[in-house]
């Protein structure tokens, strides 16, 4: 717990900030507060200049040819590789492909095709809803007694019957984090593969999938990698899967030999053969850029000061908001935790809506909670002041009971 | 057949093209002559701007807010349905998503859903590889005892065991076309249903697949309707067929309520099913600007001056290269082709470098075929005559044969 802060307290953390300087790497409107970068990360300011040139010069004057030239074939690899050190992979075992939905599919099949005898997969109660959704599918697809079993408890409800444990590693609505380490080794112990959806922490918490001992994982690159809205996503599988890795989407690009056009499908050796169609060129290059940026952030600092965030945050609610009725739901324990914060208010919705107004961006997700990304690398301390000091002003204000607030929009 | 040309008479056609004015729309380097648009169409004009203010404004401004602000979660709708006018689909039936190799293993486990007792994917011999691929990694994930049958004659192959009959409009090897209409009348007349891949076909012929009653159809966004390199995809299912289609691909953004973060997969109403994941929205707006000036084209013009095209070219390469063993693999008959010119020669990867190398770019598939296409929103008649004439050139004196143009490159 954090004794009672002042603005210029916060102002010297900023000032002490090892980080501070990245803050200039991106565009960030002058009159926001930005707190939504655990649903989209902002713009890196090497964004527009790479992509001008990939459209206008790749595209624009190489044409065809850039796919050589300008290696455009090659990005799926060689993103996925700078992807792999951030996310501790083996070398060659990370590919940028598809989206996040489409990549667990992909592995969850493979991980049923590799425990043949198994007919659960375990998830977790609150996973993030693609996963459940891509895992329900899959199994009414097969029409082989799969089952998708979702507890509170996956470690206690491990069992001889569990092919794959499906998780993401930090939860979209709490942010509370799991062990991957001990997680893993739980599940190998019941005989079953693991797949982690790192969506929420990739670029956000210090990853080592391969010393933790990971089968598979996925991950999105659109936020806290600021890969750009759409970002293609990535997965990664363990070395020692790879030659006996069985995908169902066999496309052309995950041949052998693409360009021999050969009427049966030959997978290629290793990771290569999870490509599937053509990448979209466009937001890979702008994916590259954030991948690029984020090559270069030390991670244990990005931890300290994320956690730090976290801790000043939810003391600055507790001081400016005490009695509003908002409910911490982010564990206190810096260990157990990803990267946002989760306050819960049963108007967060219209809540989220005033503070947007205002110029505090952070998002809502049914039925009552409101995130606040902290992303280190462009949220200051004194941002966290700012915000709270909105935040108090809507909450003893009521000012989110005015109309429009509670008008649901497309995306929320 | 066209009689013994001059270049003054190309010209000549050239003044009096309609479409010559959609020329002024691409960027084209001055020291090409670009016969590769159905790889990758070139740059519309339109497409840098609409890039950099999806950058810039869009994403670097308003940041999250953009997915209602600026339209980008309708998109996959919005383009989709203004594909569906070029393809002359029924209202509500198209959609972007994913790559075309992801759609055709959407809606190919949709179809045999559709045909439970049936167990024949139907194709043709020398279809798109990663068709072929996507059929026969579905029916080894299903295990279920389907077969993928590839034939000649795929209309004299319907029997009663085919749940499917999967085929590319427009081959893209030879450019030959099929008659949809008739081969999906023949199809349904056997019980089967269709799959249309109109990726060598859409922006390239008039298509009217609801007229048609094509059931499936997915197709290519980088090809003649010049989305830029990796544009995603489209798809298209035929009204009737919407209220019980079944997607093995259940991601979230095909949820009725994706927002509603409900644990139970419950699939969209309409087309909006098969969208899965995040959609990547900078390569959507490129494509966006590559199909709105395609919704502008006079489709009926734009195919009567591609047979035109095809004709001067191959009476240029008779009239230049006769003797140097090039083989004319394109149908003589305009009605049974596409919109490219399929060449055969044993050199033909060598030669189709040598080509590049002096700046007439169309590419070569294996074995022995260089493809010349031809786009007439920017191809000219006096192309063809400098395109043959350099061909003539390099055929006569052998240059292919010298050092490097055999040398194969990743993507050929």
């Amino acid at each position: 717990m954090v004794a009672l802060l002042t603005r210029s307290e916060l102002e010297a953390l900023d000032r002490a900030d090892e980080l501070a300087p990245f803050r200039e790497e991106f565009e960030l409107p002058a009159d926001v507060i930005y707190m939504d970068g655990n649903s989209l990360g902002p713009l890196p300011k090497g964004v527009p200049g790479r992509v001008a040139e990939v459209v206008t010069r790749e595209w624009g004057r190489s044409l065809i040819r850039a796919w050589n030239a300008h290696g455009w074939m090659r990005l799926p690899m060689s993103v996925g590789e700078k992807i792999g050190r951030i996310i501790g992979a083996a070398p060659g075992s990370t590919l940028v492909a598809d989206s996040t939905s489409v990549n667990l599919f992909k592995l969850l099949a493979a991980a049923l095709e590799a425990r043949p005898g198994r007919r659960v997969i375990l998830t977790e109660v609150g996973n993030f809803p693609t996963d459940l959704y891509i895992a329900q599918g899959l199994a009414a697809l097969l029409g082989r007694g799969h089952e998708v079993r979702a507890v509170a408890d996956p470690v206690a409800a491990l069992a001889d019957d569990v092919a794959v444990l499906m998780l993401t590693h930090v939860n979209y609505r709490s942010g509370a984090m799991h062990d991957m380490g001990a997680v893993t080794r739980a599940a190998h112990a019941a005989g079953a593969l693991t797949l982690w959806d790192l969506s929420h922490s990739v670029g956000a918490v210090p990853l080592r999938i391969a010393e933790d001992g990971a089968d598979f994982a996925v991950g999105c690159g659109y936020k806290y990698m600021n890969g750009g809205p759409g970002a293609p996503a990535f997965l990664s599988v363990a070395p020692g899967l790879q030659a006996d890795l069985r995908l169902p989407l066999t496309g052309w690009l995950g041949h052998a030999e693409p360009f021999a056009f050969a009427p049966d499908y030959r997978p290629a050796t290793g990771i290569g053969r999870a490509m599937v169609g053509t990448p979209p060129v466009l937001n890979l290059a702008a994916f590259e850029v954030g991948v690029d940026l984020m090559l270069r952030v030390p991670m244990q600092a990005l931890r300290a000061k994320a956690q730090r965030l976290i801790d000043v945050f939810i003391a600055l609610v507790e001081q400016a908001c005490a009695g509003c009725g908002l409910r911490v739901l982010t564990p206190r324990d810096a260990a157990r935790r990803g990267s946002h914060v989760a306050l819960a208010h049963p108007d967060g919705y219209a809540i989220m809506q005033a503070l947007i107004a205002r110029g505090v961006i952070g998002d809502f997700r049914t039925p009552d909670v409101m995130r606040f990304g902290m992303a280190p690398l462009y949220v200051r301390y004194v941002d966290l002041w700012d915000a709270v000091a909105v935040l108090g002003d809507v909450m003893r204000g009521g000012a989110w009971r005015e109309a429009g607030f509670a008008e649901r929009q497309a995306v929320t």
